[in-house]
């Protein structure tokens, strides 16, 4: 049989992804096992999902379950667009910055981008790209996509969504929701999804589920089906359409039974929290010379600025990424998995480090 | 907690993709979980399973597993070509007939058919577009692609396979093998995956493992290094490169491990031939009237002719394909978990309609 | 200035796109020159041309001037096509065989192709791939395309046409029409060029020029606007917005002017039937041993199989393409500007040639 | 024959290519034409124009003509980048913002744009996007777009090409030049094309004709083949192979004739002076109350700002362009057919609308 590799009490504060599967997940694969279902999505974990999903977001949605972020946010812009479609975004988004250039390459997604402070659109930035409708010459800027919670950990209000969709649709531009991390929002707010989502006046949602404790599963929520096209069809077509689906539904279903996936999305932020707070403490007591804040922090993750030397010192120790390696900007993740002793820990070896 | 929602006993002859998940890869997703594990790869687990690649392979090949095998194709026949290349492939191959155009449509590539009576193409089949190099106004062929098993349940032998690279090596053309039933094809050819890949010429492979009792997990095995290009970038930009990779490598793992990939695959086999047998014999003795097989059954499908409306009665009890309904033909195919008794369940139910 | 660097009263038999620009082309270009006119088609000539084209192929049409053949043909297709959608047309038609894989290429088409004994098709030929609507698996055929004349130099009568656009319309897949010879054929038919456009079902055609005496331009006319979307972003993104476009439209202005079209064309027609019909007397006295016709010549073209020795010493008199090699068969063109000395010579110098 | 439908002698100040074809361009046109030529690219004037190129811009250069400046800078970019390349170009840029997304759907570029207060890079703003080499998540910076001249009007000087060159080359990407209206650059440095090309490290040039007088013919001018690739199949592909090229070339050999493009350009420079000029004084002695410059003008363009209203009025009696409403910015261009008499009417109109 498969033996252990590695250690499985190890943890770091580099991604979300770099955690395990939850094990009410791992069971919940276990369950849906053994016997056939019929494949690419005929199975009754999937039909049980699309139920679920309705009770969640509104009678009128549809789920269509996929292999991981990048292809939930190509399908859901792709649905959303015709050839000719431009989406706006931010600088930072993960579409522009970290999919290897797969919205242009695989559909041929024109990206508008425009700078941001914190990861955030609003209607005055989404406006600087909202023009030439009708011009040929111009890529039509037909969807705006945010991120929810941001790739720099920030994140929304269901307000400052609706502005955004608001301002959108007034002019027949359609709203995409990354929602890698949608869950860690959904906590952080202390409300449901479906508040800034569905109520919101977001369109599309690329429910994010492997960075909450999922084996590997993301899924397209088609949150106003009239604004989509072509869903099936396009999953299939992008290579996103799993075989033995049952799998990926099963692993959202643990998410959505008795509040699983809302409790480890509020345990990582809450680790988060600690881990700023012990930082801020710190920092006021003069304890931490050389650290500040880049960032808010309301969800699972902490920007923060220090001197590369020391960043160095402590990743030998506990795995973290640079941000922005020439400002001395890194990113600390917590996850699902993260424990407070290993948030103690961590700033443990932060302050030593810094004292040197 | 999630709930069982499906009858765990009830198996079908519809597709080796509506089986679960075999027990030791369920395993090996379990002794690879806890911990944190460096995403997109550099995990201990994706680094044993590329020791273990190449045992099986040779020491220069590479191994990027992916999502599925649409995926693992696309990944594979790009990393050949040009953009300008084009593949000859059988006009039945999955890349074809079941890919919604992914291969046109994700990278650009043309795809050259040919008629083909058992899915297989030979050398002088491959000839008839292998021609117009140079010639800008024509896709180039650079490639042919062969699938083993075939869409049909035939197979190539290693010398077939040897024949054909060696004549698309002649013309400089790459050799790829969708290999989404490969495990199938060494069980029947009774010798190592290497003998009908390496060591017969082929430079590219789709490794398949969700056919064969994985949960959801394939892999691109570069054989011939240097005629390929860019894998890992174009692994990320087709969308097929997986954030908790260490679970789809430690599957492939489970595969590897005592052989329990070719075992689940010869049983698989063997359960197809169980079937075949009793088949030939009912039509043998006159108990299977309107009875008769369109293709060999080397390894787990049976291609068979047979009345509509028993067909479909059929059908109705067990769930199995159509594969030409305007000639009756049907598919017939074991899988990992398939029984001896399902098999003598299913041919008293075929006996009972045709005698109807 | 520029100096004259080839023979100008020299002519082959290779291709009608060997030829020059007719002198009433000429002229109207000159005549569209001098002063400003607004780029990319806001100008008074393609003003002129849209009224032209309306008054010949119906009030509903709109036209729009692209480069080349390749280009109205891609455009045209992606126009009624989702980005799921397929073509099905003949295995012999250019698009499949002389367009490098643009349609596949640069908007994602895949095609469906059938052989064909003349280049033809016919509802039965259309039917074998005109299946699985609705199955996501498979790239949805939701498009026909027709060649006239075809590659082969036969051509589709009006009721031809409209039997496969009724059969298509049946199926709500779209007819496109690639016309890159369809002045030869309106020739050759002897009725208008809507008798077997529009008024037989096509819904988008790409209309030929450069083929008939123009400097270089095609365009597409849609027939069916109800059937098309986005033709001006998709002829920009495409790379087929002219801005000098009056110069275009004044080409294919000159085109419809005095019948000047359908004059050149029956001329090259009719040089193909002196060249046709002295060969056959040829081959019925004697004198022409081993040549014989592979293909009706009913437009511009004259396919012909003859001792590949024979026809290699003729070439080096006069140029033509091979079209078959390895059949022996040639392809021999007559165009706008091919002069009944020119057949008689040609026809001297096989004479002369096969009787060696 | 055709009718002129137009006032030969109107011109506007909107843009170089509402201008018609220069007479020297229409003389090569009618030159080249008469007898037949092998098509796409095989013709005495295609030979004769790759000399010419070779003589002006290195021996080891390639040239291949094309219809458009998207399709050139397309080809020209796809040529130097694999599947996983992305550009690095300034905000302005027309491959940006005026290709309606051509380079991302047509061959899957993806884009890194900086902003520049002139529309020109610098190794430093260049530098903002050049890193993250071998990270299989971000779109790889393999090549660096500039414009010459630029969207601005303004232009690069050999030596600051050659920095951006030096820069790119030390971290192996490849420099490509939109040249569309190089020649006006040429022209306003008083310096050989080689100069700020190929001698100042340019890999590979889109070559502008259309601007300069022609009727329309682009060219993608290899100047570093070692970098380049497939750039005839890429041509033929992206639907940028015209089949009468001879008449391409013999337009392009028309421009290099007695150095008819550099004094066509230079004439289209110095009008603009004159209006530049004109206006500085009306701006000194206060005639011209409101009017602004935005930019320099070496080449063909002014940027100015003034009232909308008076710009509205003024564009009642001479076309030209916003540049940006929201800032009263206009761009008034002048192109080898203005004349002394256009500039002179139009400041006094200038003068009368700001003084009312």
């Amino acid at each position: 049989m498969t033996h252990r590799l590695h250690d499985p009490d190890r943890r770091t504060f580099a991604s979300d992804n770099y955690a395990g599967v939850h094990p009410a997940v791992l069971d919940a694969i276990t369950v849906a096992n053994g016997g056939h279902q019929v494949a690419y999505g005929a199975d009754v974990y999937t039909a049980r999902l699309r139920e679920v999903i309705r009770e969640h977001f509104g009678p009128q949605t549809e789920v269509f379950p996929v292999f991981n972020g990048t292809g939930a946010n190509v399908v859901s812009l792709t649905s959303v667009l015709p050839r000719w479609g431009a989406v706006i975004t931010a600088a930072t988004a993960h579409i522009h910055t970290d999919e290897a250039g797969a919205p242009e390459r695989m559909t041929g997604i024109k990206l508008l981008t425009v700078p941001t402070p914190h990861g955030k659109l609003t209607p005055e930035l989404v406006a600087r790209e909202a023009w030439g409708w009708g011009d040929e010459h111009r890529a039509q800027p037909l969807a705006v996509s945010i991120t929810q919670t941001t790739e720099l950990g920030t994140l929304y209000t269901a307000d400052e969504v609706r502005a955004i969709a608001d301002f959108a649709h007034a002019r027949d531009m359609a709203v995409h929701m990354d929602g890698a991390r949608v869950w860690n929002a959904a906590a952080a707010l202390g409300v449901p999804l479906r508040e800034f989502t569905t109520d919101a006046g977001v369109d599309i949602l690329s429910l994010g589920g492997t960075k909450n404790g999922l084996l590997g599963a993301e899924a397209v929520v088609v949150l106003a089906p009239q604004r989509t096209t072509g869903l099936a069809y396009l999953r299939k077509m992008t290579m996103q359409l799993s075989s033995k689906m049952r799998f990926a539904s099963a692993q959202f279903l643990a998410l959505f039974d008795d509040d699983i996936g809302i409790r480890t999305a509020a345990h990582a932020n809450a680790m988060t929290r600690r881990l700023r707070s012990a930082l801020e403490a710190g920092i006021a007591d003069g304890t931490l010379p050389g650290l500040a804040f880049s960032q808010d922090s309301p969800a699972n993750a902490v920007f923060a600025t220090l001197p590369t030397d020391a960043a160095d010192r402590i990743r030998e120790q506990v795995r973290f990424y640079d941000w922005d390696r020439t400002r001395g900007e890194v990113r600390w993740m917590t996850s699902w998995d993260t424990t407070e002793d290993d948030v103690d820990d961590f700033v443990a070896i932060i302050r030593k480090e810094l004292a040197r």
